[in-house]
């Protein structure tokens, strides 16, 4: 067996800050995103394209999701891109459009925030405000969101350990906004046949450690289409509290992330899939009913 | 989003060599472990000590793991150690504990074996031999391995790409011998909270790839006995054809790993647990019937 | 040999950004801080307190460095904490303490800004904007500092590919500003007896592919004050047009990172060992003439 | 600045083993090579081909290294190989070849053993023997290098820390063999523009635990021949006690990683270089006189 040096099984958790820990409170945080408890017995989909791309788009990918069971869209407006060349996002007018097709489906949205000076735009339409991978040790945007009076998704940074995590999720709190989900959506590894390495113990040690909902996103953890449904049994399975998955009306035709996209069609056979594994666990998915035709 | 620039999602598995890939044989490959099958609908568990310690200890144990449902008995008689200084294991006489206490259970056996030399003797009382994480790419002992007739469990590096992973099996079968189960336990990354991190996309990318049954080690792919439970369901939801365990029927005086070992009620529990999600997914986990008292 | 599969040595470089690629501007970018030339054949030395602690504490440390033969001086006002009960910097007062010190020593100045309503006012302030690692994908942040009229330091987040890195440098001089220097700051592996692991790799390979400058911080890349002067030893031998050191006038008692901070005299010494490694390369380090006393 | 939870700059070193340990022996050991000394104040240059191909290549490739300065020659004749469809070596054969060529040159000679089986083999043909990355933890070939007399160089594993390392280092020194060689040879990291991360902080690491000699191998450290100079520059200034340098008389026409062999000429022009920065830090390189003609 090996040694890891910097491995101690008696000291994990040792450092966490007391306003996420739960040593300071025992019971689960429950998150309320426009009515939509996250952190309950019940697991929660948040679904929608990884960027708002035109009306027809959204619109159609967002009734798809709601048919198959999402109870919260996604959709990024302002997307935050390695390349200065690639689509950065409608921004505003991506916001009009979250919050018109919010009115139509009653689902309530989340999208992402990057610069301070946008926060308090971004959370005037958004029901949840979210902060990405690349910002998680942003330190002024963690304050600002913190200020907000929205719920927030704090994704994991790519290469951020779970206590780094967790003190960053504390600068949000810190501000006296307890309302924060944290997402595991993969790090980097030395492995790439995966776009990124979904952490999968990360739920079980962050809930350990933490009183804040849990949720993963298996398709950034992927970036494979194929891979999305097999992932997101497993983080059920894991007790993750909700999962993120990345859906488009026409995958072939998305401007970003498409190959990670899953159809409406396999977007509701997982749904249903992942009902079957939560039952299982004792644990909870709510479906629509069939509309009768 | 991130442009990983290693990352190709239409690229996956270019370069996979011939014998292992599914390209050549697209049905499953069943491995025959003393008449145990691993590969086929039944999810198989393997449990036992980390080591083989003394006859009370291994008996004891091989008792306790067969009551909760282990199908296969594992346990080390040559220990790879980071030092040299630690328990090296006993060697041949623990080869004939194992032995003995397959009389007695039925239990076929698994343990590993270190050196080309000692491939004849292991093989010889083993129902299947076990390469380690640190010998996957030790070339000459994947070769005796491959020239041996008994089943072979080749152990993922930790830090092993899946391209790597799968030419190491290859000289397994380019030997003859095409009885190989893969074992995803957790590749090497910055995150240390966990002793390893439990790479459970690998399952299905390998399955995706290879015919071989793939199954996990969340013992050493956690390091933590608490989160064993955790991550063993999500690696049942993933798709793994099976699972390896540690348990110990004292896990706190345990020489090696008892940090990670679940203990006989620990463990039937998780059985439990196990077989539900199983059934959910339309797979079998069969358990012994109670004993009436 | 082992078989990277995401390594070909034949395809390095070949998605580089245009802006920074050396394929569009042969020869080498020349910065100029306040008067002081970075990318030409000298080799300058960037010294300094980690942060802004007192005006006796920077004005200690800025005259032993200018002593010692710095040519620019550093200091955070704006500094970003892993936690939020962490020291945050003295903010615009740490500020004007740098431009009072500049009077006085003739040393430009180079502070860090971490937010986008920022910007203006550390530039009003700096001879050189930094850009953290934790922000190197804060888009909003980069294209603010693209748009100012002061060079930019952008140091390699500490998960970047070069790739990457690049594709952040371009969203500068993308904005109009084409006076960046990169600067290697040790990335983050399995490995953590360094507080990073300072890849000196990335120096040629950035000169290679990019007509920036790049420079090397060996107090983050190794985070051991023993270990500094080596690692800076080897970054004047790989080829770097500059580093980036930590010095305090008492490094036991600095608020932060004292155990990474040279003292004067180690520093003093450090820069007359570096001026042998430059000469035997064909480079130059002037150190001032020692006062006569 | 960033807090690494299992980073500890007070604690470096806390868990080395006492006979490679520098608090056990403060002095530096000095490996004898036949006749060469590495660990002592001359820097020495370990030069040849990858693996051994042919009489004419190793016979070529070594009278151009020793031309070169190159004091000790490489070569591998039992080659571990990621695919079994590679060229695996020609095993005795090349052993032969290595033994003849020393005969003419008087260049004491390295190559690689893989099997337990062939420690006495290899021992009886080489100077010194070499175990490969892949088996740093190759337990049972550590101990058998152990019991030979031969000096032994020992190449850091892809995966290890630096105590994983120095502990795989003690099984050596245990079985009574203290003439053992460190290699620092790269990481796998998340970085692959480079085949490996050569981590140059390893060495002042090194040196600063243990009294074991310390080399640095640019040529598998990057994979890439135009940066091998650039890297072996930097491990001298670094404070090397040697390099390992593939050198190929016809790079172009080589059957294995070519594409990191420097030509004799490249290899010529940079030991030059070499001996101008040895000298700078008060070390020497000799280099041959040149012939008169």
């Amino acid at each position: 067996m090996e040694t890891n040096p910097y491995y101690n099984p008696e000291n994990v958790g040792f450092s966490i800050p007391p306003r996420v820990s739960r040593k300071t409170q025992s019971n689960d945080t429950i998150v309320n995103i426009g009515g939509v408890q996250v952190g309950d017995s019940e697991i929660i989909v948040i679904a929608g394209p990884c960027a708002v791309e035109s009306q027809e788009q959204l619109f159609e990918t967002a009734r798809a999701v709601k048919t198959g069971g999402a109870r919260i869209l996604r959709g990024g407006a302002f997307k935050p891109r390695s390349s200065p060349y690639n689509f950065q996002g409608l921004g505003e007018e991506g916001l009009k459009l979250l919050s018109s097709i919010r009115e139509e489906t009653g689902l309530p949205v989340v999208t992402e925030v990057m610069d301070t000076r946008q926060v308090g735009l971004v959370a005037s339409y958004a029901d949840m405000i979210q902060i990405g991978s690349r910002n998680m040790q942003n330190y002024p945007l963690l304050k600002e969101a913190g200020m907000c009076r929205k719920p927030v998704l704090l994704k994991r940074g790519m290469m951020a350990t779970i206590e780094e995590y967790l003190l960053a999720a504390e600068y949000i709190l810190n501000q006296g906004n307890e309302q924060v989900i944290l997402c595991e959506r993969g790090i980097r590894t030395f492995e790439t046949s995966t776009r990124n390495t979904l952490d999968l113990s990360a739920v079980p040690m962050l809930k350990r450690l933490s009183h804040l909902p849990v949720i993963v996103d298996p398709s950034h953890g992927t970036g494979l289409r194929w891979m999305v449904p097999s992932m997101a049994k497993a983080a059920v399975a894991v007790g993750a509290d909700g999962l993120i998955i990345e859906v488009h009306y026409k995958p072939e035709e998305a401007i970003c992330d498409g190959y990670q996209s899953l159809s409406p069609n396999e977007f509701a056979q997982l749904m249903t899939d992942l009902k079957k594994i939560a039952q299982a666990l004792g644990r909870e998915i709510s479906l629509p009913k069939p509309s009768v035709s």
